[in-house]
Formats: structure tokens, C-alpha cells, sequence
């Protein structure tokens, strides 16, 4: 039985992401889950890799990308097929990447359960991280079962997604029915959800069945179904990267939590303490790192701060910096740009970034 | 007679120095006078020899320099006969270089006239230099003289040497009699001469005939001119260098001002207004350089700044910077090494290169 679940467990790793509030670490053309953040020696996709392993073997391992990262994929995951990389002539969001990805899992092996994984998180328990997906695993796989896995909020986050937790099972795993989901409440709300206690973030793992999946989509996101379902008998020829690459521009830009979570019945939350952290921008970066006395926070450089606190400094190779006299800001330094911005300041980014197209030319961003 | 004079006038152009407090842009094995400060296309150096070309012939343009710098002046002037690069193994300050270029020039033609100055100088009011430097050659060539260059202080400078006007001369030039030569005053001593007019800045220009220098080498500094006297006869052979490289190491560490200047009887000061600055450090070239409405500097880079003021940013290449709420700071950045310093903190630098030659080593500075 183990054995048989193994073989048909699936991991997709969903790595077309763009990472613009990274910038200048991040560009377009080698985005955040590419980079090496922690001066590890694996980049997060690397790392999402390793941390995933123990539950799927390579062949059994995909990834859903921009087809402009197959090749950078191809470099930091040799151990990958080539036929694994399915790759996407256009950014579209969660719901058609998903979508895809379970037929062409279904039409390798009709048993087969998925676990749908981001490739740039952090996941510091990574013990915990295995046991919460094997036992969300076990769950699915005994039915007709849609599985998000709920992180307990540490603070009224406004950019997350919110599921609130529904009754209990009648299971030891602890997993429960979910009540409803909130895309990205206001402040008001996010703090009242925060006190409440019964809302956890959306982490964007989603775990089930092949079949569950797809019968999901026939029922609530018929469209999307539609375009994918005529994939069905290429999969695995020539046609079927001709056949993607005609069809997905075509396709809703919407997320599954839209498309599909939030109108199904069978919809169920695994809360976890895994040590998570969606890395979603420099703040988050300076929030969840070791701090010198003086609150600096370093990424990949050798610094000589003084008088300086509660900044980041990130570069990259053997580069140093020499800092004096300079609190609370984000030093984020490549071979084509330095950013100098401060950390509380960092929503601006998105803004810079068009001032830089706009200013430089694309080949900066 | 023109030709005559323009036969016998050679230049020494000085670049052997660090110029350690434009770290990290000027760096040890590339200092500052080889570098492009101000995006022209054109190094300190080549300004300088553009400058001074007017007055003298490439055969006659010598250049001191420390060895290491040889091959770094052959790919920049490249019309500069080989023979004319003066190399010394070791940093012994102005007057042994000094005394050794002119027993050098004087075994070449002991008629020669020379122009002594800096390669790392700023010059502005081209025009007016090659005036200035011309009636001085008019003037030292006609007798045993010593000329010394001096500029309105235009700030109480603790860091520079000073020239008390003496008597004035019978002579349209408006040559003056040196009275004093006072050495990097305290800030009172500064202020006062700042207040009494009669002080000028040195500005490390020497206008004399190598007979002359040579003469006030062996009245006032005997220890030096035995050392070169010596190599007489070498000069123009093999042995020349081989001399060179024995016995300056053993040349006392010492500026041609004080070895000579301040103890000699015949030495005349030219006043000039000729747009000079010494580009001494960072804060000097922010005050001196063009600036946007924001006060921001920018040196051979595209900046983007918001909400940014009094700000110098360096880069080299076609770097972008995007800076935010930053007030009042050095940004210099090289392939190697990033400062972010408050411009008013620039003295630090010196105390800097040391931290950074301790954490990182040498390869840095």
C-alpha cells in the first residue's frame, strides 16, 4: 500500500512567478524562486525541491512555468525530465496552470493524487512540513476531497487570502471542513479575523486527487475545463505543447481559489506550523532574518556597518559594502542596478519599477 | 627664440599617488588620477596632459610615477615616448621625484626649463593655465628662480599649504617674492589667513630650470641630491632603472616644500585664477560639480531619486541607481565594493580603508 500511494503521488511546483518586489534581486528574466536568497548554495525552487523530495521521486515531480524559464529550470533541477516542465506561453495565474497541470498528471496515471506547491516560500520546520502533507495526502486520496493547507496568522495581513475553519472530522489528522474563504480583507477586517482565531492565511498548497480536481473544474470553472479537457488525447505527443501554447493565451487570468475553492462543497483545511514565510518582499525578508546587534540584516555580502541600524544589505558574489550613518534601509545591490530605498518605503516598489521601464528601458526590470 | 624655448620646456606631470579618499572608485592598483571622474572619456591624467600640451611636446612631457602604474600610463598616453615614464619602486613624496626627474631632464639638455604638476588636479579655466604657466616660463628661464603657483583660498583649507606674498617685482608678469610658506595651519591659523588676503594656496604647481632645482637640491637637501647626483651618468643607459630601483627606497620621505621650498631665497609666486580644485575627496567634488534641483550629484551613472537631497551618486558603467528618501550621502559603487557614507563624514574614509583592509584584505583598497 505504501509503495502503491508512493507511485501515484504526484508534486506539481507552480514557478512561473515574476517576484517584482524582489526587485533588483528579482528581474523578469531570473525571478526570486531562480535566486539563491539565503546564500545557501540552492536557490527557493532548489530548496522547494529538496523539501518536497522525501514525499515524490523526480519522475514523478512537475513544474508549471513561463516557457522563458524552462531553460534556467532545466539548469537548477537537472534531475527533473524534460518532460516534466510544462511550460506556459503566458502568464495566467493559478487556476489554468492547475488546471492543466491534473490533465496531464490524470493522463499519465488516472490514480494519481497532486500536491500543488509555490516554488519561492520559506519553510523553516521542514519535518512538520513532510508530516502536514502526508497526512493531507492520505486524507484526499480516500475520496472526492479538495485540501488547502491553513497557516496560523501572526499578524492582520491584508494581502493574503483568509479560510475560516469549519466543523471538525471525525479524524485524527485534525483536519477540518472549511466554512468560507476572504481574498485579501480590508485592515478592519484582517484584524478582526486575526482576534477571532478561526481564520488561518491561505498558503497556496492545494492537495487532492487528479480526478477530484478535474471534476471540480467541470463543475465551477467550465471555460477553463473546456479549453483543457481537448488536451486530453495529446498529452504526452508533440501536439500538446503546440495545442498549450495555442490555447492558453485564450484563457481566464484567475486564481483556483476563485475559479474553484471558493464555490465547491468539498473543500477542507489542514492547519500547520511548518515555519512559513511567503517571502513576499524586502520587509518579510528583513522581518524573518537573523539581525546583527545593531538590527542589519545581510544577504549574500560582506557589510562593515557603523552607526547604522535596521537596514538589509543584499548583493551578490564577493562584493562588500561600507555603510555609515544609515538606518532603516534596503541596500539591494546587482551588476546592473542598486536600489537604496527604505524598508518601511517598500510598497513603493511597484511604482519604481515602471519609473525604471519608463526611465532605463525593460532590460532593467 | 620661441623655438628655442619650446625646445628646451619639459613638463613633469606627478602621478604616483593613491588617492586613497575616493575609495572605493580609486583603489590602490587604479588610483584616482587614472580614472574617468567626470564621464568625459577622458582619466585625470589624460586631462592633465591635454592641458598641459600646448606648452610642451610629447617628447618633452615626462611623467614620476610609482611602478606599478607603468603599464596603466602606457595604454593612456599612449604618445609618450616609453623613455619619458620615470617609474620609482617606492612612495617617497615629492622631493626625491622632484630631484630625480630633474637630473634626469638636465642630462637630456642642461638647458631645460620644467614644469612640475600634479596629474590629478582639476582645471577649469584652461586658457588661463597655459597664461599663467607661460609667463612663469618666461620668468624662470631668465634667471636662477624658483616659482611656485598660488590660488586665492576661497575657504579656511586646514588640509593645504600656504604661500605668503612677499615684495612685489618690477615686472608686468605680477610675479611676487615668496615671504612664507606655512604648512596645513590649525582652523584659527586658516581663518586668519583666509581673512588677510596675503595667503595663497600652493598648489603643488613648480616652475624652474633643471639647473636651478638642481642647485637648491644640493644647498638645501644634500642627503637627496647625493642620491641622484649619482646616477648621472646612468642616465639614458640600462642602468639608469637598475640605479633607481637600488636606492630610492633609501630616499627620505619628504615634500619638495619643505626639503627646498621653505628654506630657499629665490622663490617667486604667481598668482593665478585658473578654476583649480585639488578633487581632494568626495565632499570637495560634490561642492564643486553640477547639481539637480534636488542638490543631488550624480558621476557616471543614471540616477533615479526620489525624495532625495545633497546626495553624491558614483558608479562606473551603465549601472542604474534607484534611490529613495536618502539625504546627504555618498553612493559609490564598483565591481568590487559598495559606500554609502554622509558626505560630512567623509574624513572617516581614511579609518575605513583600514577596517576594510582588516575584515576583507587587502585586494579591497
Amino acid at each position: 500500500m505504501e509503495t502503491a500511494n508512493r507511485r501515484n503521488r504526484y508534486c506539481v511546483i507552480m514557478c512561473g512567478g515574476i517576484g517584482s518586489r524582489f526587485w533588483p534581486m528579482s528581474r523578469t528574466d531570473m525571478p526570486k524562486q531562480f535566486l539563491d536568497m539565503f546564500g545557501t548554495g540552492r536557490s527557493l525552487l532548489q530548496q522547494t525541491y529538496d523539501r518536497i523530495r522525501p514525499l515524490c521521486d523526480p519522475e514523478n515531480i512537475l513544474l508549471t512555468t513561463n516557457v522563458h524559464y524552462v531553460d534556467i529550470i532545466r539548469e537548477q533541477l537537472p534531475e527533473i525530465p524534460a518532460e516534466n516542465i510544462l511550460a506556459e506561453p503566458a502568464r495566467r495565474n493559478t487556476a489554468p496552470c492547475i488546471c492543466r497541470a491534473a490533465y496531464h498528471i490524470y493522463a499519465r496515471n488516472p490514480e494519481a493524487s497532486i500536491i500543488n506547491i509555490p516554488s519561492d516560500h520559506l519553510v523553516l520546520k521542514e519535518n512538520a512540513f513532510i508530516e502536514v502533507l502526508s497526512q493531507g495526502m492520505d486524507f484526499v486520496e480516500k475520496g472526492d476531497r479538495l485540501l488547502t493547507i491553513g497557516l496560523k496568522p501572526v499578524s492582520p495581513h491584508t494581502g493574503y487570502g483568509y479560510i475560516q475553519l469549519g466543523a471538525t472530522l471525525d479524524d485524527p489528522s485534525g483536519i477540518r471542513k472549511v466554512k468560507s474563504f476572504t481574498e485579501k480583507p480590508d485592515i478592519e477586517m484582517a484584524r478582526t479575523f486575526l482576534a477571532n482565531g478561526e481564520f488561518y492565511w491561505n498558503s497556496g498548497m492545494f492537495l487532492w486527487r487528479a480526478d477530484s480536481i478535474i471534476k471540480a473544474f467541470e463543475q465551477y470553472a467550465p471555460e477553463i475545463n473546456t479549453l483543457f479537457s481537448k488536451a486530453r488525447d495529446l498529452i504526452g505527443t508533440p501536439g500538446e505543447a503546440e495545442y498549450i501554447n495555442t490555447i492558453y493565451p485564450s484563457a481566464p487570468n484567475i486564481s483556483v481559489d476563485y475559479a474553484v475553492m471558493e464555490k465547491a462543497r468539498n473543500v477542507y483545511v489542514k492547519t500547520a506550523d511548518i515555519g512559513w514565510s511567503d517571502l513576499e518582499n524586502w520587509k518579510v525578508l528583513y522581518e524573518i532574518s537573523p539581525k546583527t546587534m545593531d538590527g542589519n540584516v545581510t544577504q549574500n555580502c560582506r557589510v562593515l556597518a557603523s552607526n547604522s541600524h535596521g537596514n538589509i544589505f543584499a548583493a551578490s558574489g564577493d562584493k562588500i559594502m561600507v555603510v555609515s550613518g544609515l538606518d532603516g534601509f534596503i541596500v539591494a545591490d546587482t551588476d546592473q542596478a542598486l536600489m537604496i530605498c527604505p524598508v518601511n518605503d517598500e510598497r513603493r516598489i511597484r511604482q519604481v519599477l515602471n519609473e525604471v521601464k519608463e526611465h532605463f528601458g525593460e532590460k532593467f526590470i
